[in-house]
Formats: C-alpha cells, structure tokens, sequence
C-alpha cells in the first residue's frame, strides 16, 4: 500500500473493471475479484494488483504474493498459483491506467502566496505556482500548468498542462560570446522559450531562451532530470530526453525522438523524426530519422556493438 | 522584431553609423539605408539587419529578406539581390556590437525585497540581486554584479560586473572526505571562493569553496549551465566553460583556456593556458598550454582524430 | 589562517595534544611547541600544521614554511630544516581530525523563517532548515539533519544527522512514462525516498522518489554535486557517489561501492559491495562485489587499461 501520508487511495476495483479499463484479457473465473491496490512485486499482497514487465524480475514474478497481476501471455505458464493474471501485450501501459485510477492526480495546489510573479505575467485557469518560484515580466503560463517551487520562467510563452519539476530554469540568457580584440563580448539573447502543451520538464533542469530565434520545446515532450538545452534548440513532438543529456545552441530534434542519458549533442545539427540515441551518446553529426545510434562520436547502433566488440577484445588480451 | 513583451528597442540606425561601430564595410550606394532591428536570416525583413557566420546556413543567406547583413567578402556574391552588404571578417561580433546597440542591456533592477542577505554581507553599488537568492555572512559583492534569483552564495568574495543565473550556488562545502578506521570522516572545509571581475556563472552551476586554499575564478571567466567546479580549483583569465563540464578539486586551468561542453578533468591537474578541449573530453593528464585535446582519456587532437578514424573502421566490417 | 569574516578556531594545540588526537607519533624534543592554526603547505608558516599526503605536491612540501605536518614516514627526510613532523600512515585523515578540532562545526542556524514547511512535516531536535527550502506534507526529518536553503523535500522519510546543501531536490516524480497508441501515459510514482542516517548530499543534486518500491539512501552514503539519483534506485551503506554521475532507475549500489565523476549507471543493474568505479564509467552491466571498473562500457580496470593502451597506439601512427 503506498503510504497514506503522501497518497490516497481511490478505492477497490474489480478485475473486470480493471480488464475494462485496460484491455487487458482476465479468465471468467476471476473476474470478480476485487483488489485494493497496487503495488510492486516483492511487495504486492493477495489484495495487491502488479505487474510484470521486465524479464530481469521473472524470479520476483514467481515468487510474487500478488492477487492479481499484468502479464505477456507467454509469462502466464510461469505464475505462481493463485495468482489471477491480467493478459496483456503491454503490462507497463496497463499497470499505469489502473494505478492513475486508484491514485488520481490530486487537484492542483493553486499559486503559493510565496511564488513571486511580476504582475504583466498573464497565468491561464488552474495553474499551480510553488513556494518561492519566481515567474517573469510578459511570461505566458497557460491552463492547468503545474509548476514546482523554486523555479525561475522567464521569457517564456508556455502552452497548457505542462507539468514543471523543482529547481528548473527556463529563459535566462543563453551562452553567447563573440571573442574580439577587446575580449569576450557578450551577445544579446534576444528570442524566447516557447513551450507546447503537455510538456513535463524535470528537476535541476535548465532551458535557455533564444539568441534571435526563438527555443522551442513541441507538445508533448517529457524532459528529465538535470538537463541542458542551449539557445535556439528546437524540439518537435513528444521527444523523450532522459537525464543529464545536453543540447548544445541551435540543434534540431525530430518528432518522437529518444535521446539515453547522459547524451550530448553538438550544436547546429539535426535529428530526423523517431531517431534513438543510446545512453552517453555524443553526437557530432546529424541522425537520419527512424535511425538508432549509440557510442562517442555516435555511430548506427550496429556499427556500434561490432566497435564495442572490437574494443572489448582489445582489452582482453 | 524581437518580443516587446520581453525586450525593448532603442530604435533605428543607419549602415553608416552601424560601418562606424563594427569597422565593417559598406558601399557608399547604400550607407544611408537605415534599418529598425536586428534578426536571424530566416524571419528577418527589409528593414532589419542579420548576419552570416557559419556555412551551414548558407541556404538560409541566399533566401534571406533581410535588408542588410554582416557577411565575409568570400560570401558577398552570394547573397540575394537588394541586401546591402557590411562586410567584414567577424560578422558574429559585429553582430554582437550592433545588437548591444539595439538592446542595450536594461538597468538593474535593484535588490529583491524578496533576497535574504545577511547583515555582515557587503555589497557594493549597482547591484542587483534576485528573488530567493541567499546571501551569506562576511561574503563580498562588488559593484555592478548582478545576480538571478534563486542562488546561494557563502564564502565568497565576488568582484565587479560579475553576472550570475538563476540557480547557481556557490561557496558550499566542498567534497571532502577522509576515509578511516571509524567510517568516513568530514574534513573541514576552510577556504573561500575568489571571483574576478566580468565573471558570468550559468544556471544550476555549482562551485565548491576552498578546502585550505581557495576556489578561484580570474577574471572575464565565462561558465555555461549545470558546471561543476570542486575545491581549490583555480581558474585564470578569460577561461571559458561550457555546459556539464566537472572540473574536480585542485585543477588549475590557464589564461584563456577553453573547455567543450561534457567534459570531465580529474583532480591534481594543470591545463596549460589557450589550451582547448574538445566536447566530452576526460582529462585524467595534464594539458600542455596552447594544445587542443580530445577524446577520453585525452590526448592531442591529431591523434584524436586519428583514433576515431580507426574506430570508426572497427564498426564498419 | 582561515578568513575569520567565515570560519572560527578555537585557539591553539600542542603537538603532543595534536598526536594523541590522531595516533601520529612526534619526537619528544618538539612535542610542546604549539600550532596556532591549520593550513595548506604553500600558505602555511611557522605557527600553522600541515599536511603531504599526495605525492604530486612533495615539492610544496620540500620548499613549505609550515611549523609541523603531518607526512608519512618514508617522506619524514624530505622535510625542510626546522618543521617539526607528525608520522603516521593517513596524513589526510590526522589532518581531518585536527581541522574539526581547529574549527568544530559551528552551531545549527535552526529553521530559518523563510523556508517554507507543510503542517503535516514532522521535524526532529536540533534541526537546521535553510532560507527558501520547501519541505512537503507528510515528510519526516530526523534529529541534527542540517538543510540548506532553496532545497525542495517531499515524499521523503530522512534519518538522522544528514547534510543537505544548497538547492538540493529530493522526492519529485521519477521519470515514469509508458508509451501507448495514444501518446505517453504517466505513470503514478508511488513510492518515497528513505535517507539514512549520516548522509550527505551535496549542491543541485536530485533523488526522485520510487515508482512503486522507494528509492533508498543507506546510512553513511556520501553524494556529490549534481548527480541524479532515479526512481527505485537503492544505495547501500556509505556509498560514495562523486559530482555529476547518473543512476538509471532501479539500479543497486552495495554497501562501500565509490563511483567516480560523471559515471553514468544504466537501469535495473546490480553494483556489487565495495565496488569501484572510475570516473566517467559508462556502466551497462552488473559489476561484482570488490571489483574495480572503468570505461565506457565499464569492464575490468585491467581490461580497461590494456583497452586505452592499444586505443593510445591506434591514435599515434
């Protein structure tokens, strides 16, 4: 049971509301069960819905007191009796439909009396603003935006529903100096941050606005932890950056694309539509769309694996 | 334009006052033009001025509307018919210069009721400092710094015209731990963090003060987001640092040294000074002044290149 | 000396004091003289102790004004004329003790009033909270936690006697999307941190909670600037994890495991007791108990060293 101090619980459900709800296939025999929660599988209890998705936890699977559990139909022989199993392709997809319905978002917290906002910033309906968040002159927050404390937005234009973590900063100066004969001459940074709808963008991390064009973040993109985005980055739909990846000024990046952790992209490229990186990529040339590359400087993912074999027999010997 | 919501216009200038400023070239047919903003080349228009700088938006300059723009003498006979040409070799700077021109960099806006600063702080004239930002006591800010909000800053003597983002923190504890016969134990952490003058710190970066000697910062540094600077660290003039790179306790890094974003310097090293590293470097040795390193560990760029080269040919069959 | 606008001390010790603190041994004929103060070997004089522990500063050592340091025997005839030197095995760890004494931590500042703490917090005795840090409903903070300013703390159960620097963010959502046929779905984090005791977290690091299981940070643990810590993951006891290095969720990490800067550790792996890292590991595997890995992917540091010589050579010819 997640604990009651910082969750609460919508009530039970039945497996065949939960099939219902999931498409998930479950035996007529157990359809009436009922399950209280959900919970992970070392864990869960003979009240407990979890899932199994991962074949690294088949031992956790087998060994699993839950009641009832999502899982791939080929995994179903391996269940431990008793168990009532939820027949899916997808166990993860389904374990987060049913766990956001036992747990529905809380309603938003409102504007902390402790945000501070300069007054020609326009906020939409149901915004929420924590503690000491400070939000800019001419910043356009729209509805439902669920921004952490102690943030700081400027310059920016944000669509609706964008959930921001703790600790972001979005807007400030990006890092643009001209060396001349004088020294380093800082260059204006004269555009903005303009944010979709739907974004999520995690702690710590950083987003700075245009030089002259504007930084753009498109509908749907999830952002992690302790990310950088350098000026004029344009993001498409629904690209996936996870943590302590950095895009260095101008780089482009297509619909749907996937960047590992730890990546770095050079500045002034492009990433087709739907390409992956691997974890710690570094990137220094374009990506064609659809295509999977991994390694520094990144390389199509088969070209890499035969690197890597090549360099792990170079230390064997 | 850029967005009136967020950044204002000092108005018109003519090419012949802007040729006089950047020492760029014009023809005498179109010097009395004038134009009202500056702009990247894909959205600028007859009456403003862009610049052409890095080849690989060359389609973007022979499409360009823009009424003017800084271009070097090789390119001129490939811009669009009508754009009158300021021709020089740095059109990034002279861009740079103009741009200050048109937006002049707004007064400060004072110190945030909304800062906590301890009363043995001393600060000087002219500065700004943010919303939630944290100022130590005994610390020292000379005039003209102006510094974000949401920062923290203990231990520290900062100089003049420093800029500092949101989120940074300096002066903390450094990492320092003595591992013994009872667990591990704390060492003291008894040095400051010295900052020159016209330093620029970027947001989420953090610097560690001193363990006995100081963390140091010459002067006319410039550092990107999200860098991470150890104890004793000592960096000389004009040193710059972009985004992610950690630089750990006790490095010393040269005047005018410039370091590519992602990379990581071990500790007890000397990067000689105008030495330059390549993005994502791991410097585990010293770097003699004037050299370009790359790769990890690093080595001179030549043989960098090199090495890639062989790599690459490692994946491929 | 150390800037008294910062640090206190707490007088002077005599050698013979100083040796039964740390276990040193000093020759009889100088064990009355006095030191007045710590300091590094370039800074100190003839009132300060010292210390040589890395051998990369012996010249520092041969040339210091140092009255007394602490050296390791086989350094003891290197010392310049007239130092009076305190033998052990551990200089730095003597060093570490004498320093507290010098200068013993000073007193907690207690709640500042303007963090910002949630009714249903619960808080234990002698506990320091920092300007502007936002502790969530429902968190617990054990006795003599000292917390800096700006940090954000929820879903969290937090041991006794931590040290949280400045602008640390702990309990936010993990990165928890499941992507369906319409679109990414979030999934509900439903798990808290749990932070031992004694540990220490240093600048702008986050630590978002589990998904389900919590995310565990055993006693003793010791992190840096600047890492991200993901859902689920569970640090054993005194782990030490230095700046900017990355966990991928639900990754384990045994009891005295030390992973080195900018390492970054894939989901779901396993990192054996006692452990070892190189900096800027890229670690895609389990690593075994004792063990001590480098590279990118990390493999055995033998493996590793014979793998950089050969990379070395293919870049030289």
């Amino acid at each position: 049971m997640a604990d009651s101090r910082f969750f609460k619980s919508s009530g039970h459900l039945s497996l065949r509301g939960i099939a219902a709800l999931t498409g998930a296939a479950v035996a007529a025999a157990v359809e009436d069960r009922r399950v209280n929660d959900v919970a992970p599988l070392e864990r869960a209890g003979k009240d407990d819905l979890s899932f199994f998705d991962n074949v690294k936890y088949l031992d956790a699977f087998t060994a699993s007191g839950a009641g009832a559990c999502f899982v791939r139909k080929k995994y179903a022989p391996r269940a431990p009796k008793g168990m009532a199993l939820l027949i899916t392709e997808n166990p993860y997809l389904a374990y987060a439909l049913t766990a956001q319905k036992f747990y529905p978002e809380p309603p938003g917290e409102g504007i902390s009396p402790k945000a501070v906002i300069e007054k020609s910033a326009r906020l939409g309906k149901d915004v929420s603003i924590g503690a000491g968040t400070v939000i800019g002159g001419g910043v356009v927050i729209g509805d439902g935006c669920r921004i952490g404390p102690l943030c700081s937005i400027t310059h920016t234009l944000m669509g609706k529903r964008a959930v921001i973590h703790p600790g972001v900063h979005i807007g400030q100066d990006g890092f643009g100096f001209a060396p001349g004969p004088e020294g380093i001459l800082k260059v204006p940074q004269l555009g903005r941050v303009i944010i979709g709808d739907d974004v999520e963008i995690g702690a710590g991390t950083c987003i700075d606005r245009g030089a002259g064009p504007d930084t753009i973040i498109g509908d749907g993109c999830k952002i992690d932890n302790l990310v950088q985005i350098g000026h004029n980055v344009r993001l498409g739909k629904y690209v996936i950056i996870t943590g302590q990846c950095g895009i260095a000024g101008s780089t482009q990046i297509g619909d749907g694309a996937m960047l590992g952790a730890q990546s770095g992209l050079a500045g002034h490229l492009s990433i087709g539509a739907g390409a992956k990186l691997a974890g710690r990529s570094g990137v220094m040339r374009d990506v064609p769309a659809g295509e999977t590359y991994g390694g520094a400087p990144a390389i199509p993912i088969k070209e890499w694996r035969r690197q890597m074999a090549a360099m792990l027999k170079l230390g064997k010997k």
